[in-house]
């Protein structure tokens, strides 16, 4: 019963979950218990820090709206997203490899034919996007959903906009492969961009002097019938915060190497009006089931 | 930099912490990233139960009010403010057992005279406490600010209830001791009772399948200059719930004996109007700084 001796709490609050019938929750519950009283024992945490925390919990939760999820950016800074996301896709056999989903996938994006502009009338240097799909062994994958979208100029998704619902879409699309596997599509360079810093996780990040930058990148979503569906960004070569990305995302292969381009006509033969930068990717899909992610947003927010 | 090896992820996200000024904060945070990524890798946390737990913290934390706290129940259900309690408090040389403070506390008490009535005209079986403070050598301890605190006959501490702010309070109060050390007074007896369950952590109980009751019991808080502040409960011995207090806070020394009695008077001489409850229970305080600890609510809300 009763403990006055420490050593024995963790063991009663084990002991405590041993009726549960789903035995995946009653082992996630055991080790989470192991890992918070492990924290715990090994920081001799004080009161005033365990109120703190429950404070900074608190106000993560209530910091999430319909459009923000406060708690899904401190996994990401605290690096556990990219963690969830490699213990997920341990044996990739030459797969492309995989990067966080990230808050602004909003679901299935609008069908665009190749060659089109996503970035309509938003400024920045022009780039045009060309991409392959394949399976591992080289061989062109035809009618496969690729979703791409990015950040604007200054850093913002459109989703994050306060004229989103009216405006629609912009700097995301769906493009579906040709014959030869190929897509390609028309945008402007993106850059890097803080993350939101106005709630408890910034602070976190200030407290601790980091910086809140993630470096430029394209997200694509892959998916294709008979294969696992693709969640990975392209980055660009050369940018600053490479090594240092807030969420700890940057993977060698995902980098690509950016061509500044000052051609008459871009790749698919139309003209360009002055230069322009040319991102080339590949992407090879790894057989499985052809689930796609949902989108985490909006989440459910109790009034 | 770029790491597509998972093991060295946790090594990066700890390093990003290497500028953090505040040395203390940044030995909890890299703890932190230890606890957090061990357990990701030992569960193999799949997406849909990272996407379950990033909706339950954030359920939790906008379920917090200014009278409502659904982090510290979440700490308290999984033994994690009891182990807080525990680490802060490991030498007890002999001084009465700490337990948690609870929710329910709300800042310095209204003093009352020994053997006033703090249930008024709350319902319930009758009670007289009597209690002592002495240091650890016995000595009385004079002058010992005691705020006590507990439920009612239904479970419900007046600081839960929607007229709290103009009823005031009920089944709460301070009493100092007096040269001997001593303080008494008339109350109800307390009953077992659950903690709230219409929230996150309620879902948490239930489908685990434990039980959301605390044993009966009466907090306690004294404070007396030049010793430790003590905060602990004293429990009623026969209550069910003793071996699986829902909160882990019930400890073999803090059970006491409750004595039926039939004496037409009660210890102070004044008459008894039937049959009445006795609790006795002693305390013992060891040397230390005076700092009270504060209430844990309101806490801070984001409107």
């Amino acid at each position: 019963m009763p403990h006055s001796d420490d050593s024995k709490l963790t063991a009663a609050v084990v002991a405590s979950f041993q009726e549960t019938n789903d035995l995946r929750l009653k082992f996630l519950m055991e080790e989470l218990v192991g890992a918070l009283h492990g924290f715990v024992r090994r920081t001799n945490l004080s009161f005033e820090e365990w109120g703190s925390a429950i404070d900074f919990l608190t106000r993560t939760g209530q910091k999430s709206t319909v459009t923000r999820q406060e708690f899904i950016l401190l996994s990401d800074v605290l690096g556990v997203s990219m963690l969830v996301d490699a213990v997920n896709h341990r044996e990739r056999s030459g797969a492309t490899e995989t990067t966080v989903l990230g808050p602004f996938y909003v679901g299935e994006h609008k069908p665009l034919p190749h060659g089109a502009d996503i970035s309509e009338t938003v400024e920045g240097e022009r780039m045009f996007v060309q991409c392959r799909v394949t399976d591992l062994a080289g061989k062109p994958l035809k009618g496969v959903a690729v979703d791409v979208w990015h950040a604007d100029d200054d850093g913002f998704y459109d989703s994050q906009k306060p004229d989103y619902a009216s405006d629609g879409p912009s700097l995301r699309a769906r493009f579906t492969t040709d014959a030869e596997g190929r897509l390609f599509f028309r945008t402007i360079l993106p850059c890097s961009y803080p993350i939101p810093i106005d709630g408890p996780v910034g602070e976190l990040i200030l407290a601790t002097r980091r910086h809140p930058m993630r470096p430029a990148h394209v997200h694509f979503l892959l998916n294709a019938k008979g294969y696992e569906p693709l969640v990975t960004h392209v980055f660009i070569d050369g940018d600053k915060y490479l090594d240092s990305d807030v969420v700890f995302g940057v993977k060698q292969e995902l980098v690509s190497r950016i061509e500044l381009r000052s051609d008459a006509v871009m790749p698919d033969g139309l003209p360009a009006a002055g230069p322009w930068h040319l991102m080339t990717y590949d992407f090879r899909l790894k057989p499985g089931k052809g689930v796609a992610p949902k989108p985490m947003l909006p989440v459910s927010v109790d009034a």
